[in-house]
């Protein structure tokens, strides 16, 4: 599919693009680089690549598509880095969490000629680096292109192609939506359940053992998100600022009114809003974006002590 | 070990309680009571007991064990209604998620000579109802008695080993900590995950096409939580009030701290944070109480358009 891919930045993200692009043969070479040597090594022991190199410039040389997946506060010293090795007519597109952002900050260095095509696989776990990436991690999640204005539609379909074969479905929005939407079903949710399991580990009458020993009942399943990678997502916070802080008023708007509820003992609010948001529910299950199974199925996993 | 179990309420946890009785031959005669004659019925289709009646006067007749399994705010009324046929030596328990008000509301028609021992097994799953109850709800999962200063410890022995035989690991503690315990692992994330979801809900910029479709990024982690049963919560809220007040109180502040740095970019006190939390999921799952595979193991699952 491409002669020479180069990817910049080896986590996740990029470690499983790498077991795919391998898996599937999509690429005759693909160069690996990250800043960091112990991280490089990794990927070289994984055999991740055909080659590994510490330079993003050096690895973007000759490459017909290169994909930044680094965190999204990097993109822009990524981009001002390898702008001048890029080969005329290359894609280059990137993998970060907010959009609006990563154009700024990128565009002003991409060369004429180069195909910038900003995307967001929306995949990944509460792991991290490039032990956590593996094959297969894209198929059936959604890839999102925020397509500029003048992009080129030939360079947009062949990486849709090379997305679709790593299993993706894909859509298009423009950048400003793409944050509004991920703001709400990405942002938010990995800030509240940070923030839940903050509050948890700061209570002075309720012991963190206690918390750890009855966290199935509930609190657990927040713990998932709050487990994700420091890194991204200060940057995803500090990239997607204006949504995230409206999402997050809107969110306190809403738990201000629910805290009222309880305090004034108005059952019936409680009820309506407990009905209305067991039937989003359904429509996920529905929708195939999440198993049916009861407690996502963690019921026949072993109990330990 | 008992002659007669009377079950009140037969939703999830009471038909789990069912079955596990029924399949290790724990008593020989099982009374299966609830208000509702669709759903008793539905129980004597499923053949969870011995007898069935919507009558919990009767039901708890000659009965050496009754557990009562009604959402919290039924507890007065049912421990009323049953009260008069109790007999002497029985052993009377519940399963509700708040322990003060339960005895609140059921210690003051206790006859003499019954033991009350309230209790509360944390189990459970988003279904509700008594299709929902499966065999084996309880193995490995913690249950929590909060006697009384009277409480008869032959009588207590007796229930510790009763649930014990369903596979329960069991604790003590007084009722007011078990309700601040179980405000922060439980009350306060199913009212954070209803929040979010009804937050989400409604959204005029993002559809909930948009929501569904692009869930798995997030958000679907909280929709489980907020598809537990209504009345069950509602319950709840109302009789953990103080608790679950208070422990609102910290998120939300905790939630004003974290939205203050985003809007000042103070990416350290993000970075600190994000960094603490991934810790906690760490001794969560060394615990054994949660599942180690990421994604929580539901990237097996299949994906449907």
């Amino acid at each position: 599919m491409f002669g020479k891919i180069a990817l910049i930045g080896i986590g996740l993200i990029g470690s499983s693009i790498a077991r795919d692009v391998k898996a599937l043969g999509l690429a005759k070479d693909v160069t690996i680089s990250t800043r960091s040597a112990d991280t490089l090594k990794r990927a070289e022991e994984l055999e991740l690549g055909t080659s590994y190199t510490v330079s993003a410039l050096e690895a973007v040389k000759d490459a017909d598509l290169v994909i930044v997946s680094v965190p999204v506060g990097a993109s822009g010293a990524v981009a001002e880095q390898i702008a001048p090795a890029l080969k005329k007519g290359a894609i280059l597109t990137d993998v970060g969490s907010t959009k609006a952002s990563v154009i700024a900050q990128m565009s002003p260095f991409v060369p004429e000629g180069v195909h910038f095509i900003p995307g967001h696989p929306l995949a990944g776990t509460e792991k991290s680096g490039p032990d956590a990436g593996f094959e297969g991690l894209f198929t059936g999640r959604w890839c999102i292109f925020t397509p500029l204005p003048d992009t080129d539609a030939d360079a947009l379909a062949k990486l849709r192609a090379f997305w679709e074969a790593l299993g993706s479905r894909c859509d298009e929005m423009d950048p400003q939506h793409h944050d509004k939407v991920l703001a709400i079903v990405s942002h938010l949710p990995h800030i509240i359940a940070y923030n839940i399991v903050g509050t948890a580990d700061d209570l002075e009458t309720v012991t963190e053992s206690e918390v750890i020993k009855y966290s199935a009942s509930g609190f657990r399943d927040f713990t998932r998100l709050a487990a994700s990678d420091p890194t991204m997502w200060r940057d995803v916070c500090l990239h997607n600022r204006d949504a995230i802080l409206e999402m997050l008023a809107r969110f306190s708007e809403d738990l201000a009114y629910l805290q009222r509820a309880i305090r004034w003992g108005e059952g019936d609010k409680l009820f309506d809003l407990f009905t209305r948001t067991r039937a989003i529910r359904r429509s996920i299950v529905q929708a195939g974006q999440d198993v049916d199974a009861p407690d996502f199925g963690r019921h026949g996993a072993p109990k330990k002590d």
